[in-house]
């Protein structure tokens, strides 16, 4: 795989090109001197990471999609540490990108430039667990999957699942506002986070970690450090509500000969299932062909154009069987889906991971443009089908999948490899579509490096404008994540 | 009923005494003059009001407990009309205070001083519903009980519910984060407010008044103006995301005999109800004796010490009934619950009715101090049982009832008539035995006018600071809502 977007090393070190429309240049940070490195061991004997090599996989995302050049990777283990360290870098003018578990989709976890890179993997303690409430209080760099091996033991889940939870970082989800599979059902993180602890860009540290389901002395500040990206303040420790494991979990695959079926099996889907139901995600055939063929996953249903996964978890697994059965009848008599399975729990793996693993498939199908869009769930699939006509033979594939019981549709399109003139066909084209049906450019991935310059199809001027003053209040020297979230000041 | 503490009229116009600890003096806002009235006649013809009798519901709040003395009341039907109010008082530096159905319990929705009304009872269009997507969107104005109507008819609920249903209006709800019965099922208006039309204090729009479930695209504006209570901007219209209507609610009314007891049911009925567990509402024996005394209701469970509400909403009747008789039969046999009924429809309303009128017949009970606290549930009576042994004789009644499932105490003292000496006996002992259990001194009210001081107890000074931060940036000349939500700069 290459990296042929942003590079903030090779060639020259000032000047990202990532592509002809879109330079960045380098801030007028300080540089990372000897002085500031034996700082740094001093303050975090052993867990500071140097040399090229070493380095390296810190420097470059998940998707191989951009590259940083930073020499310097530091680990603290408590939010002091990263108090003293954004002090420090805060005085000496040192730009900070924050990392997670590095599995983000838009260039916001890499540093561009030579950032210095702090990396909450150190900070991975469980502080507390409270039974009667469901409440967890941990520290920021606990993995999703880690947490929720923890609650399942204690009959409890985290109400978000994602497919990189075997990496990201529960304060990376929190940064990023990430949706995943159980938001149908569990809401949001901004309902659902209860508190956090921010350590702002100056190293003051800003306790919010409340353990309360309602507080409502004053503004309500942890809100806007979740989903802001690491640019206004680096999340330290969460404070989340977490539901009780349901005791029946089912999941059905069904086939659907035409979208507009797929909606309306959704429709009767809410109706009938009402609160059991838990994830309602569709994918085309095109997705499964790659599954197939990428990754040798066979289909438990097959011929169809359409593909809906149905999850439902309950409390009593004969009521939920019975309503699963009753909707599949329903659904199955009134032509709405042409062949379904309820799986069994092997099988029920299976089709889980038909859904979890597309993003992986698709990165061996070639270079990767992505796309991860809100939009009204009645116009979800017509941008998939204008983008397959308006591109013809120049890509390789046109993909739609998502979250249809969320408006949010993952459209991606392959190619041999990267091509300017593949993506000048797709962009703007795709972001000036969505801004017409007043959808989102970015649902759940967030802006990052990638999307930041697109903001203004989803966002007005004056909260652009009120957004770039919130950053300068809260960090004025724009040390952190810079070249992220906001767009470049014109 | 009288109106003891704060009055912004009678005796000196320029201080309001409210109590001897926390007296506050006018700011150096402009005074109305007679060209300001003629302009605002001529931008809002029929719907300006003046005359002390015509003003005068406006400056009293639900409570009669704070007063104001505005000359002026404005009605616009418009988010422009909003805009070329709050640029005109802008440059003449005229405070504003807005004001929905004035339902508040904290005095945030009254003027302290002079300050111009703004109210949002004309603002009262649906301006769509999506019946897929279960989408809402309407001005501020609607009042909750005019929607429920409406969804209703479309086989939608609203996700929230309030005794003050009636009068309240949809944009107050959120300017003050409004909590109420449904909070355990559909969690906080900060995960179910999609968008935010607000205008600021300049006169400027904002428009987030987006209808997506899911949108990274930056900093997520709108939730600084949820729960802020007016003072950063004027919420002119709401997006919001509302549950399908139940096809099932069942309601069961239980008697308990310690608060131990209404613990352990509440743990018990989480796990044997599950999803469908929609309100678990507890009231002791005091409340019980007040709702009969004042309003004549009569309990269908009598002789127990706490009481229990639980409310199941759900999509299959039979599933439903099944799930809350065998709760109640565990219940019942294992002795958690000594007597309990299954409201049929007509009791149904009835045990309902017990529980949100539990307000209403304290108003009839004397001067009441009246306290809005989040706790660990653990803890949640022990407040009750020190407060009524530290106050002994000197309160007439000292009751506690609330959300159980938030761990949400609603702490209510009565007293023949208000005295300084049994405030002083009350607090800052709330506050303070609250702090200690790091707990929340307003859950669901808010802080307004009479809370405001008392922010410290359940926030850190840095919290509090950068809040002011934020109100200096969004409202320079602080003319929204002053002397609300944040305590005066010292």
């Amino acid at each position: 795989p290459v990296v042929p977007r942003a590079r903030g090393c090779a060639g020259s070190p000032e000047v990202v090109p990532t592509c002809e429309r879109y330079a960045v240049r380098r801030l007028p940070f300080g540089r990372l001197a000897d002085g500031d490195v034996a700082f740094f061991e001093r303050l975090l004997p052993g867990r500071v990471v140097t040399g090229e090599e070493e380095v390296k996989p810190f420097n470059v995302d998940w998707l191989k999609s951009v590259r940083g050049c930073s020499q310097l990777v530091l680990k603290p283990q408590t939010t002091a540490e990263v108090s003293q360290i954004l002090r420090y870098c805060h005085e000496r003018n040192l730009a900070v990108s924050p990392q997670g578990g590095n599995t983000g989709l838009v260039g916001g976890s890499v540093p561009v430039f030579d950032e210095i890179i702090l990396s909450t993997a150190l900070m991975n303690q469980i502080i507390s667990f409270d039974k009667v409430s469901g409440i967890l209080v941990c520290q920021a760099g606990c993995v999703l999957e880690r947490l929720s091996e923890y609650l399942e033991e204690q009959g409890f889940i985290m109400p978000l699942d994602l497919g990189a939870k075997g990496s990201c970082h529960i304060g990376g989800n929190v940064a990023t506002n990430a949706g995943g599979l159980r938001l149908l059902r569990y809401g949001s993180l901004r309902g659902t986070v209860l508190g956090l602890e921010v350590v702002l860009a100056d190293g003051s540290a800003l306790d919010c970690l409340t353990s309360l389901r309602k507080d409502n002395t004053g503004y309500d500040l942890k809100q806007l450090f979740i989903g802001s990206e690491g640019t206004l303040g680096v999340i330290t420790a969460v404070s989340i509500l977490c539901p009780q494991k349901p005791k029946a979990v089912n999941v059905a695959f069904l086939g659907c000969q035409s979208f507009a079926k797929v909606l309306e099996t959704f429709t009767t889907c809410r109706a009938m299932l009402g609160e059991i139901l838990s994830a309602y995600e569709f994918m085309d055939e095109k997705c499964m062909e790659l599954v197939e063929t990428h990754l040798k996953l066979s289909s438990p249903v097959a011929g169809s154009p359409f593909y809906v996964l149905i999850e439902t978890s309950g409390s009593n697994s004969t009521h939920d069987e019975e309503k699963l059965n009753s909707f599949l009848e329903r659904a199955m008599a009134s032509g709405l889906v042409t062949d379904g399975t309820v799986a069994t729990d092997d099988k029920k793996i299976k089709a889980s991971h038909l859904r979890e693993r597309i993003t992986e498939a698709l990165t061996h199908d070639g270079y990767v443009y992505k796309y991860d869009i809100s939009l009204p769930v009645g116009k979800l699939y017509d941008l998939v089908t204008d983008m397959r006509a308006r591109l013809g033979q120049s890509a390789k594939n046109v993909v739609g999948y998502g979250h249809l019981g969320d408006g949010n549709l993952h459209l991606n399109i392959t190619a041999e490899s990267y091509s300017h003139s593949l993506l000048d066909a797709i962009e703007p084209f795709v972001y000036e579509w969505t801004a017409r049906c007043s959808g989102s450019i970015s649902a759940e991935h967030g802006l990052g490096f990638k999307k930041r310059q697109f903001i203004q199809y989803s966002k007005p001027r004056e909260a652009v404008v009120l957004m770039q003053q919130f950053k300068a209040m809260l960090d004025p020297k724009g040390i952190l994540n810079p070249y992220k979230t906001l767009p470049e000041r014109s």
